[in-house]
């Protein structure tokens, strides 16, 4: 235990002294890692709302006191501006800058949010023997907007987007019960089978990600992505937003093993 | 609660009485209904080895005594000999008679095994507000011979027989997350989407039962059926066996409810 807690806070001092800029797949096996979104107050309980409507896209894991870096329930001695490897700093809806610290940008009003992420679900269906295509091919997960809308919160509205993963219909069976056991990590998919039901035109042209093969026998299966939060703030154009750098996550001390509610 | 196991004690005293000589649908709801096979002592222990390996198709609920009408597990004053409303005698592999009481064939080598019926998955779907579309159309359930071999146990041997019920993407989903929760009465599906994958050719021509519409944007969503081990039975062509008659079960003083593992 001791040991693997030490991983988790072993990848975020690296990421805060610089050693670690890179993505944090496979960092600290077994810890849940999480989506970023800090946004100023005057926007917080609004997300705070579109987040508690729309828990699968947006399983919301922790929300900071205002103006502080620290997240206390997802492990000790967190500083938000400094122990996520790479960050993306927005104004007025613009990327203005992708560094791997932001305490120089930091403000007094700013609220973190921690969004739960793939990661989780996905080990479990590995360890469960199912296969992960884009983990097989080493590349990004394929992730498509859909028809699909979300429950609108104030200004944060904007289509559903989804991940998805290649399965036989067996496998798909067993992914639905294995990531079921998972609400707080996007849980069990939203969709199979034919991608135009949920107004996806190609398959093998992803809107985020990278295309993977689809194999004879296959259907492909979709499931509530972190990247919904993050397109629907991109859309509002806050004054002043920063996200964490795709694939660059909060390596958090919680075990993904304690996300699963049976 | 006294009320409800006094309705499945009911019809089994009004199949007895002869006062009920149809089929059991809706008698006694939320009580678990049981296909039944009779084989003589010499086949019993292959049969239960077959139930044992093949526990999707063959969710065995309770086993007599070898020659006793009794079966205590399922419930009180059962005599398996007249409690059903319409039994099959069977001989060589030859349906001989379907009579409504089969004292008349009993012997003192019968051992009686009461196998789960997708009745009860399919009343915690409805109360899940999923639609069941052959309930709805008023007809039998669409069953098919698949390609899927189960496992042999002395000489049983044979195809998986699958039910069929055509549901939504997200209901599909929804209703393995119902039924994954009923492992003693089929549990999850074992396919959905292309029938030719499991070797059905036509899925506008069930095997036994009734073909039901396929709406737009439905898939097929196939369960493990209790209809196999029938279809087993038959096959090695037993010098005596009894069944019940298609859709006339043993109404159980058991509760669906109480079926479900979480």
């Amino acid at each position: 235990m001791t040991q693997r807690v030490d991983s988790a806070h072993r990848a975020r001092l690296d990421a805060r002294s610089g050693a670690l800029t890179g993505p944090t797949a496979n960092l600290a096996p077994g810890h849940v890692q999480a989506n970023l979104a800090i946004l100023p107050r005057a926007l917080a309980a609004d997300f705070l709302h579109f987040c508690q409507r729309n828990p699968k896209p947006c399983p919301l894991l922790a929300m900071s006191e205002p103006g502080s870096p620290a997240l206390p329930a997802l492990g000790h001695d967190i500083d938000i501006r400094t122990d996520i490897p790479r960050y993306r700093v927005w104004r007025n809806g613009e990327l203005v800058s992708e560094p791997t610290d932001v305490r120089d940008v930091w403000r007094d009003d700013l609220v973190s949010f921690l969004i739960g992420c793939s990661f989780s679900f996905e080990e479990a269906m590995l360890q469960d023997g199912l296969p992960v295509r884009h983990i097989e091919q080493g590349c990004n997960v394929p992730m498509y907007r859909t028809n699909i809308p979300t429950n609108p919160a104030g200004p944060f509205n904007g289509p559903l987007v989804v991940s998805m993963r290649p399965l036989k219909a067996a496998d798909a069976i067993r992914a639905v019960q294995v990531t079921s056991r998972f609400p707080a990590v996007h849980g069990a998919p939203v969709h199979l089978g034919d991608p135009a039901l949920i107004g996806i035109a190609d398959i093998d042209r992803p809107d985020y990600g990278d295309a993977v093969r689809i194999r004879d026998g296959e259907l492909p299966v979709f499931w509530a992505c972190g990247v919904t939060p993050q397109s629907v703030v991109a859309a509002v154009k806050p004054e002043f937003c920063i996200t964490h750098a795709p694939g660059h996550m909060l390596v958090t001390d919680l075990l993904n093993s304690r996300m699963a509610v049976l």
